[in-house]
C-alpha cells in the first residue's frame, strides 16, 4: 500500500505544498513545531533515508537546500534546522524547521496548532520565495 | 579565529576520529545522546549549513551517508537520525545519532557520561565499517 506522503504527492491526500521538482515533493507538517515547518520528502517511497539510491539522496539534500533558504527568506528566523527520524512513516522525510533557538528543535513540545488560513498564508509565502532561488 | 572544529581537524585538539576525507571529517560527540554519536563537519569553516558552496555541501552529505551506514553495520540500533541545529559552534555540523526510537534524538536529555577507552572503542568500531564502505 502507498504511504501517507505518496498518496500526498498522488493529490490523494490534500497537503499545503510548498514546493515540488521531478523528484521531490516539499509540504507544510500539520503538527509543527513552528510555523513554517516543512516536510522534504523523495517522490520514490523509500523508507530509510540512507538506502535512497545516491542520485536521489543528492537530488533530495539539493532540494532541500533550496527550500531551507526559502522559508528563511519567508519567515522570521535565525535558521533553518534539520532532523531526519523517520521511524513513524515508512518514507523517507526531513523535517526543515525554522528556529529561534536551538530549544525549537523538540519533537516533545507542544506542537503549534495553526487555522487552514494560516497554513495557506504560509505555504505561499515559502513557494514564492523557493520560486526566487 | 579558528573554529573548535577547525582546531579539531587541524590536530590543536584531540578527538576521537571515525572517518575523514579531502573536504570532511567525522568524530565522536564527546556528549553522545546515544553510543556512537557522531559529528560530521566540512574542513571548510562556514557557520550555517545551508551557506555552503554547492559543492562542499553535496560532498559533506555524500561523507554523512558514508558513515551513518558505517555507524549502523558497527552498532547495535535500528537506524541513524539526523539533526542540524548549529547554534553553539560556528562551524556547520551534521549530528548522526544512533536511534533505539525517535525519543532518543532528544538533545535535552541528559548526555552519556562514557570512559576513554570505551570512545576509542565506538570510535574505532566505527572507522573500521568505514573503510569497507
Amino acid at each position: 500500500m502507498a504511504s501517507i506522503f505518496s498518496r500526498i504527492v498522488a493529490g490523494e491526500i490534500p497537503s499545503w505544498k510548498v514546493a515540488e521538482n521531478e523528484c521531490c515533493y516539499a509540504f507544510l507538517d500539520i503538527a509543527p513545531l513552528a510555523e513554517g515547518h516543512t516536510l522534504v520528502i523523495p517522490k520514490k517511497e523509500v523508507d530509510y533515508l540512507f538506502d535512497l539510491d545516491p542520485e536521489t539522496y543528492r537530488k533530495l539534500w539539493d532540494f532541500a537546500a533550496k527550500v531551507a533558504r526559502a522559508q528563511k527568506a519567508a519567515l522570521p528566523c535565525k535558521r533553518i534546522g534539520v532532523a531526519v527520524l523517520g521511524m513513524e512513516v515508512p518514507h523517507a522525510h526531513i523535517h526543515l524547521v525554522p528556529l529561534q533557538s536551538e530549544a525549537d528543535l523538540d519533537f516533545r513540545k507542544p506542537k503549534l496548532e495553526l487555522k487552514p488560513e494560516r497554513f495557506a498564508e504560509i505555504a505561499q509565502a515559502i513557494a514564492l520565495e523557493f520560486d526566487k532561488q
